[in-house]
């Protein structure tokens, strides 16, 4: 299988969306058009995309609306549960903490990790704030594969550092800091401020 | 001026943020190897993307970093502030709102607006939660060009529809939901779950 782009995966996590739209709609099968336009991009560009995990849909049929959202699922890892540890007990970690959709597609957030001693003892809903020492215990015990970073830019690299020793391989970043990790772990950056750039950006160029 | 795409701003925007860290760090001028090395891109693409907004640096100098970074600092037109509005008064909004990044960068989140009768009147900060009847008043007196919307999937599009009827013309949306914009408006969907996404899928395809 040839190695697939980031874009692509964006744009399957996308299809992802649609078609549970479409379950919900009660929407049997959909046409490559129709899963395009729900998307904004082009016909073309989805059977480019599903072509490169396997044959989907038929000719003149379209796609199964269920069938296809099954597949895009378990393609993207969604067919299972994932453990997750926060570290960053501030208020964009406990946004993150709070936000229904990552448990609603499978990612749960089973321990909260801060460096602040003040913090320590206090309780999130059923997740108790522990100190970022008992990570490695935390991570064991709670089979953690996934850390999600809410800490200031300067404590990043160092958190990140933590977890990859503790032998998580799933950095989800929201410090807008560049940071390094160790080949075979996946860092992926979150930055809000980016996204606005882009508006900013074609606000400018007009 | 050819058509850029996203991804090219996207680097523009890392590309600026290592700038400001090698500015911090007294660095006066850097190469495209290095620039390249720090934001994990190839030597070429910092070339490339950079030959999209003119010609910058001196062939076997480098870049002067101050420079360098106040032209891209334009570019993004972050060479000025820009008024938001933040509607959404739950937990993300909140965690929005206190994101000290959209500030440091230029983001002013001036109003806060919310459906919730029950919310009316508090205040977080200097904003005073407003009801969204208010927007087209909010709007105008405060000169916003950016609505940031963080509510529930729903009642996204209305928001939407909402903010540009008032005149906005910028939306960055973190309702995982498929929103429309009439031509003319700028949309940048962040779903937060979707970076997890691409961390399991890295997972699952080893």
């Amino acid at each position: 299988m040839e190695r697939v782009s980031e874009a692509t995966i964006r744009r399957m996590s996308s299809y992802y969306r649609r078609l549970g739209e479409m379950e919900q709609e009660q929407v049997k099968t959909v046409s490559s058009d129709l899963l395009a336009e729900r998307n904004g991009v082009s016909p073309a560009q989805v059977r480019k995309d599903l072509s490169c995990f396997g044959n989907f849909g038929k000719r003149g049929w379209g796609y199964d609306v269920q069938e296809l959202r099954e597949r895009i699922r378990s393609i993207l890892g969604l067919d299972r549960a994932w453990n997750t540890c926060l570290v960053g007990a501030g208020n964009l970690g406990q946004a993150l903490f709070r936000y229904k959709e990552f448990k609603r597609q499978g990612f749960n957030i089973v321990a909260v990790l801060d460096s602040d001693s003040h913090k320590m003892g206090r309780t999130w809903g059923d997740a108790k704030i522990s100190p970022l020492t008992d990570l490695k215990r935390i991570v064991c015990d709670a089979n953690i594969e996934i850390g999600i970073v809410a800490v200031p830019a300067g404590s990043a690299q160092e958190v990140v550092d933590t977890l990859v020793s503790c032998g998580v391989r799933g950095i989800l970043n929201f410090a807008p800091r560049q940071i390094q990790v160790p080949p075979g772990v996946v860092l992926r950056n979150v930055d809000l401020t980016m996204a606005l750039e882009w508006i900013t950006y074609s606000f400018t160029r007009k």
